[in-house]
């Protein structure tokens, strides 16, 4: 059997994914900016944080987890910091609303910190920063999520997989960015693996007692991943509670509640927004510098090449999406709706 | 044969560090900063970034490819960056003159960026931060250096070990700081290996072709160290050279001319400082709970107890130095001194 895929335009395909966030109890307004962060994914061929996380989204919705039609507010400003209160909503939600704020103030002094309390993630970090690195800042993201991970030597769960994302511009191309977890391998993984019955790789996770193992049902019984890089990844991710959930107010990884408990629990985003060229008047001209010796060193898979690869060819053809997905997000953006 | 140690205070090895550096063509000033950098070191049992370094600091002054006299300049101040040249100088001279200006601006807008420019560093990270979090602010720095290694794919040193280090201030305990390389092992292990025909582990290096090696001599004959955690700690790596030596207009690592050219290279430092209770005010007891809940998890293994814990022996019984290295210091401290 032929796989059916089908080829839709980024509009398109945002305007589906909002309309099923519709459905599921957002506001437009409010999901368009995470309808946007989904497609763009799709767009550049990032399959994992495309639509196959809106089930994550809904489930958040219908639960009540998450608050759909939620104001994000400005809880505290104070000189070059915007401490934004995302009321339950969105992050990406948030950051639409304050980013030409907080690039004003970038503008201005140079540079600005955003925090995002009381929020959900639970997407790519790259689409919300790639932009902001496009009007000619440098960005560093992170965002705190649910426990999934030990560190230096424990054995349960008390951080999370918590991503960090870095965006730098460049002089006719498109920005540098990169996105990463600071687990070895994503939880995703370990469940995939659980379910077909393979090994993960070593290094990727402990059971109970803390011990290594690479079994992913180990893992999952009371087991926890473990960092990229050892020690050197656990301090990183620390560093992401304490940037991201510290900062804002928002949960740390080990005070998420259950997901079957009905007690909303919401993480919170971190972001550094610079202008380079207060610090320096000639930096883009010394990061095409960088990147050419970098090109010349051999390095031939940065960051970001394939994703840019993808756009570039979805933008000529079309996104390719799987006809069943395709079909199923027209089920769930027509489901519930009211009878004319 | 007993080795012997002697044992002396953070003071009097100050005061013999000084000397020696003052000796080598250090103005008193300038050395004071260098000094105690290395001195904490030895107090807190970082053997590998004490007075071993001694030597290069004193090849880099001799050879005049760090000056010693240098009087560290404002080179442009916009909002919240202070972007300093170091004149050629160490980067911890420049540091001291305009950490009260860069905390103070921290204090008045929440965060403050320090770029060093035009320095020299050759020293570890976390005694230029764990100071700044003690009085209350969050610092992440990190420094560029001389090109040793290569990222995604490549085979040619094009990136530097770039260190990077994070602190974090505590109520009633000492600041939670780390420092961590970007390269999976040091150099100086890949020179101790080929010294003694050891192996280096996987994942450490690559050959001339960009072969993944053990062989630390084939690291040294054209190949190059690799990052931890593979591409993750890749991208961690150009991040460091884009915000120490891009933003703060010093060397990149591949810039760096050899050794034996006899030009200097300099690269640069850059320092992010934070006042969490402008962000949020809650935040001393949130990062409390998270400590206690790192404990909890298993992480009995925290960057930098090992280091308070040699610091309080220290304290006590004075620092323990090696007996010779000890002697060495106070020659290399009556060196070409005027005969009275």
């Amino acid at each position: 059997m032929v796989k059916s895929t089908v080829r839709v335009s980024i509009d398109q395909l945002q305007n589906l994914i909002v309309a099923v966030l519709v459905r599921a109890g957002m506001a437009p307004e409010n999901a368009a900016p995470v309808a946007h962060s989904l497609a763009v994914c799709e767009q550049d061929g990032v399959k994992t944080h495309g639509i196959l996380r809106i089930d994550g989204f809904i489930d958040l919705l219908k639960s009540q987890s998450a608050n759909g039609t939620a104001h994000p507010e400005l809880a505290r400003q104070a000189g070059s910091i915007l401490s934004i209160d995302a009321h339950g909503g969105f992050a990406q939600v948030a950051l639409a609303a304050f980013r030409d704020e907080a690039m004003a103030i970038a503008r201005s002094t140079g540079v600005a910190i955003m925090t995002i309390g009381n929020s959900h993630h639970s997407a790519a970090i790259w689409p919300d920063i790639e932009p902001i690195a496009a009007d000619g800042f440098i960005v560093f993201s992170c965002v705190s999520s649910r426990k999934r991970m030990t560190v230096w030597g424990g054995h349960s769960p008390v951080v999370g997989t918590n991503a960090m994302a870095f965006a730098v511009p460049r002089v006719d191309e498109n920005p540098f960015v990169w996105d990463q977890s600071t687990s070895l391998i994503s939880y995703g993984e370990v469940l995939l693996a659980a379910r077909t019955g393979r090994d993960v790789q070593e290094g990727a996770g402990c059971d109970v007692q803390g011990k290594p193992t690479t079994s992913p049902q180990e893992i999952l019984d009371g087991g926890a991943l473990l960092p990229f890089g050892g020690a050197k990844g656990a301090a990183l991710a620390v560093m992401v509670d304490i940037l991201a959930a510290g900062l804002s107010g928002g949960s740390f990884g080990f005070e998420y509640s259950p997901p079957s408990s009905g007690t909303p629990s919401r993480g919170g985003q971190f972001l550094l927004i610079i202008d380079p060229l207060v610090a320096n008047p000639t930096f883009d001209t010394r990061v095409s510098m960088l990147f050419d010796a970098l090109r010349d060193a051999g390095a031939d898979r940065l960051p970001g090449d394939r994703r840019y690869q993808a756009r570039e060819i979805s933008r000529v053809q079309g996104i390719e999406v799987d006809g069943e997905s395709y079909e199923r997000l027209r089920e769930l953006a027509q489901q519930q709706m009211p009878r004319k």
